[in-house]
């Protein structure tokens, strides 16, 4: 169990220095207007806390462009956060349309993110493949769609945390070779 | 054997009272010319059948992305159809631009889709990896692209069927849960 | 060991009488400094002489959008490449352009090429879902961005070869049934 409320949490600072500040942005019509409680984020919280991210901003924005662009935006621009993650509107129905908000203001696609997430779900489910969620990089900020459930959200999120470290330092400029960290992977899987 | 024409078919409701009207719109050079008969429409209609899905439309049409794309705009805007499927196109010839007209018609695009259907072909060929088929959104219609070749039209349709269903209600506005349906067809797995 | 020195080599010409004409561009700061010496370019180019095709070209560019645009135009338009790989600049970090750059001049792109040298480097490192390499035709060119480093270049050069000679020929007009090859490829399977 863990005791700690959110308030308390300090993450553990990143070996390299590299900043591991993250937001998680809930995109749900009906979270925005309180008419329901917003269960992924927490669940995203727990589980990112436990992997030394720093949850530092959390908030529930209404299915819109304009709403789920500008807090992006402002999250990445001005609270300079190293992650982040948005829940929901990922799907086709009319109202989804967390994938294109967050098309608009990327520097930078990383389409392989949205793959990984899929391909790992698609052995759960063939639904996985209606799921739009892309990923990028605004600046110095990885941004990356999960989808609205709590369980869904998780799943993928897993999927991302290997991968997670290396590329939030890579993204705020750290010089050391890719390559290597492959290699030492490998040969690390190899023994 | 199936031993109904077309003109006899009537497709089975959807339980939920969403549409299931169905094109099949062949692109092909040879075939718009009427220099080829074109095979893969037939074998596609007859396998929707069997899954219940009405097929209304049926067109050939050459390889000009304006051809396509006014065809696409015509079968979503005026005649309100669930699902358009294309065949042919979507390879690197130069005339192959099946995939452009398709993607300057969409309003969002449904990536998982395309990747789903290689990476299901790549098993059987690497020659699957060239196949540049797109899917996505127009309106309340869900437009998708499969190979020319009727073995390959098909096998790309098998792979997407199972999604179909729930991606076509969430299209037409159906408010329910993904997450409850992806939840019961796990449970279903485990079961 | 391979006793021919680049100059000696002439690839064999493919049997239909398409182009195997190949530009590897090393995409890198250090190197096009001369500050680091390029390992990439021949070990890939080792792997094609090997598979028969004709390396013509090699150059180090640096991880500038405009300076691997340009190149690109320059070996499609007027050197009239068949194949052209880049190796380098896929990741995330801040001076990683090589896809923008790449995208900046295809005509169409074949979003199976990455997607399925992500997901066979999956299988080796989670890292590999951050390549964000992209892949596309211009004019009767096949446009190609590898990762950067020796080992990574080479990996996902094999995951292409065994599509290549069919690709480049499609791009270059071979008017042969896409649907007759595969379908061989997959009788050949069945033996």
């Amino acid at each position: 169990m863990n005791v700690h409320s959110p308030a308390d949490r300090k993450s553990e600072p990143d070996r390299k220095g590299f900043s591991r500040r993250t937001a998680i942005v809930t995109v749900s019509d009906r979270g925005a207007r309180g008419e329901r409680k917003d269960a992924s984020g927490p669940v995203l919280e727990e589980r990112l806390f436990e992997e030394g991210y720093q949850v530092c901003f959390k908030e529930v924005v209404p299915d819109e462009v304009e709403a789920v662009s500008s807090i992006l935006k402002r999250l990445s621009d001005e609270e300079k956060m190293a992650l982040i993650l948005t829940t929901g509107g990922t799907g086709v129905a009319p109202r989804d349309v967390t994938p294109e908000a967050t098309l608009a203001v990327l520097d930078r696609t990383v389409p392989g993110m949205g793959e990984a997430m899929r391909a790992a779900s698609l052995t759960k489910t063939p639904h996985a493949m209606i799921s739009r969620a892309v990923a990028g990089v605004r600046g110095m900020t990885l941004i990356v769609n999960l989808p609205g459930s709590p369980k869904g959200a998780v799943e993928n999120l897993e999927v991302l945390l290997p991968a997670l470290p290396h590329a939030l330092d890579k993204i705020q400029g750290d010089p050391s070779e890719c390559a290597a960290m492959i290699h030492e992977d490998v040969r690390g899987k190899d023994r």
